[in-house]
């Protein structure tokens, strides 16, 4: 027999817990679009010479073969790793049809081809913001997209949401004052950047193999300590030395975005100056996020300021500010923890019983008129016993089972109580309420 | 510079066609759920073996490889190129998890990796519906798979949609009945398939290549031209020979099924005898589906019965009836032929502008009341000029734009119209309108 179980690292969700993904999707995207966010998709494939052109990430990617392609020479094809450079390629391609400020979301798949291994996706959602402009955009962009962040992680309901904030030039700048030659900087925001996961012990080691004082050390590893409260974070930057003019443009850019994040989100917010971001295109902003209750698990989104986007197509200056929110390990987190309870199975709200099939025509004409009123309705596939019948919508958490015949009822199946109807207007008060 | 344009078979929407899209695809989702139908999603990768277990298709799969295997021995994967094959090793991996009758719906991209060519797509929307169940499945689930078939084309409003119907029991019984051989059969059933497209006398030709004699081959074509509306079927199965018991079966199961089709829907209902469904899984019923109004563009969505899901993974009887709704086909429909007008480019109702940098943090506060109303609102960027404000809002098509400041008043872009508000409420009551 030919192997049934799915592929390692390719989750796949039981109808119900599809039914929970597709309720979360619902909620960030309607939160998407009342910000003004206008849905995009791009194909799952892009010339491999795109996906590369960042020239770091080509060991991830899966590579496309037609089976039947007979060594006929043809453009090398591979399925996108991210949505950035997709994103970027389909604002070069289509710039002339673009309103600026572009603002798009995009919700799709995307494919890392590493090897199997456990808690590893090698497919998964990525539900991606972005806002890109001609020549400059300013500092508002970045509030919007945070504040959009914020509020689409309090939208699922899993948890107290944390968006860890800093911004490159302050990290740069600052390590620029201590004198930390510039060669250096990124191998120091490298290791910075994964200061949470290996611990400060390890991160000091890594530092001692780079040409650094061991005061320079010490200070940069304590300047990573500091974590402000958002609100707190105006008075923090009055009361220190920042030690270099690029760290005091970084760190006014972070008081400019705060104030024009709604106060409701302040709490959630911290500045966190270990907070580094690996990828070498960020600028200026950078984000992270966790839920409070499950630092364990990472981040949960995470995006930042580029200044450039579409250089490597067309000759113009784009810069943007985006956040990507894992949806597929925020489902992941949710069905491990059971933060969420799971829909039923089905999306209808009343089952037709059938009792013979002579009665069918009757009982489909009786759902056609359900479902003209917009109630979902399932009309029985067979007619055994109604025991049976009733039993099948208790399975599938259909809440209502409907009785047709001389005497019409309905039976509510969370309570077991049974009320006879006479007309359609009846059994529609019963439900709606 | 790197290329920036699409490749040739994989299309990209702007984001207004995008909205588009995803309103189809919102009317189609709302209707399968309406009857009871729950979304799954399977991975875009299966295993190469999976893919093949057919053994027709390979030619048109798109291998995955590793960028970075190097060699490594690794399970061979592909791209599925349709939601059948996965959907039954879904139902093969999770059997136990399944309530049945199971009635999902699946929207998915496919991928077929043809040469490319001129109006050929290589990555493409389904949207399936089934209904599988254990053992037995009655015809009734055929008859709403083909009713939700012609609401959804209903629901698309893009033309007249036609349902071609037949039986592939009719059609085996009417070809035995005439003594035709049974190994010729599948060989006859493959001619007639293309009947529409190759014209009669190709068809004449194709089936003189056949063992026949020259009054069966004249009487297949001959039976290949009834086209008989559903409402008349019933009638032109009484008076006439179909010369077999199969032929009588198949012919009694579509009575069956227009006996239980929605009335409003049979008026769009044709038995079309020419109608063969190349696949050979097929067992009863089969359909195909045409805009009236656009025959040159082909079938927009078919299926039919099959017997079969799971033996392939599994010692179970699991018999189905599906159909399949071409969704980037209709797309590119609607798009050449301009048969549905485009959103706007954004989904914003408002636009708050902002005179001055130091009134964004009042405007901001003022779009998120607009938000919390459910009114998706957008904040201008910057603060140029109004008339540049006004002028975006044109461009992206957010029909109403607001003034704040001493007085403050809203401009209605459809008319011209300007109107001063004192609170939320006025506005709100103006936006009803």
């Amino acid at each position: 027999m030919a192997k049934k179980k799915g592929i390692s690292g390719f989750p796949e969700w039981l109808p119900e817990q599809k039914r929970l993904e597709d309720e979360l999707i619902r909620r960030v995207r309607a939160l998407y679009e009342s910000h003004g966010f206008v849905a995009i998709e791009t194909p799952a494939v892009e010339l491999i010479e795109t996906l590369t052109s960042k020239g770091v990430v080509d060991k991830e990617i899966y590579a496309l073969r037609r089976l039947a392609a007979e060594g006929e020479s043809e453009a090398e094809l591979g399925l996108h790793f991210d949505l950035t450079v997709p994103f970027a390629r389909y604002v070069a391609a289509h710039f002339n049809d673009l309103v600026f400020p572009f603002k798009r979301y995009q919700l799709q798949k995307v494919w890392r081809g590493e090897r199997p291994q456990k808690g590893r996706f090698r497919e998964f959602y990525q539900f991606d913001i972005d806002i890109v402009a001609r020549d400059t955009l300013p500092l508002a962009c970045d509030a919007e997209v945070i504040s959009v962040l914020g509020k689409a992680l309090l939208a699922l309901e899993i948890g107290t949401p944390r968006l860890k904030l800093n911004n490159r030039k302050l990290l740069v700048g600052y390590y620029e004052g201590l004198g930390v030659p510039e060669t250096e900087i990124p191998a120091v925001i490298s290791i910075i950047d994964k200061l949470e996961k290996i611990g400060e012990g390890e991160a000091a080691r890594l530092l001692s193999e780079l040409p650094l004082g061991d005061s320079e050390r010490q200070r940069i590893l304590e300047f990573s300590t500091h974590r402000i409260a958002g609100a707190d974070f105006k008075s923090f930057v009055e009361g220190c030395d920042l030690g270099s003019e690029l760290a005091e443009e970084g760190a006014e850019e972070l008081v400019t975005i705060l104030a024009l994040v709604p106060e409701q989100l302040l709490p959630y917010i911290e500045v966190q100056l270990q907070i580094a971001r690996g990828l070498d295109y960020y600028t200026g902003t950078i984000v992270e996020s966790e839920i409070v209750e499950h630092p364990e698990f990472g981040s949960v989104g995470s995006g930042g300021r580029y200044e450039d986007l579409v250089s490597k197509y067309l000759s113009k200056k784009v810069p943007g500010v985006g956040v990507s929110l894992g949806l597929t390990r925020i489902m992941d987190l949710i069905l491990r923890n059971d933060l969420l309870p799971l829909p039923s199975q089905s999306p209808c709200r009343v089952l037709v019983t059938v009792l013979n099939e002579a009665e069918r025509p009757a009982a489909e004409s009786f759902g056609e008129s359900l479902r003209s009123e917009g109630v979902s309705t399932e009309v029985f596939f067979r007619s055994p016993k109604l025991g049976k019948q009733i039993d099948y919508a208790h399975k599938k958490g259909i809440p209502y089972v409907v009785f047709l015949g001389e005497e019409q009822s309905v039976k509510v199946l969370a309570t077991g109580e049974q009320v006879s109807f006479d007309a359609l207007s009846e059994l529609f008060s019963l439900l709606r309420k």
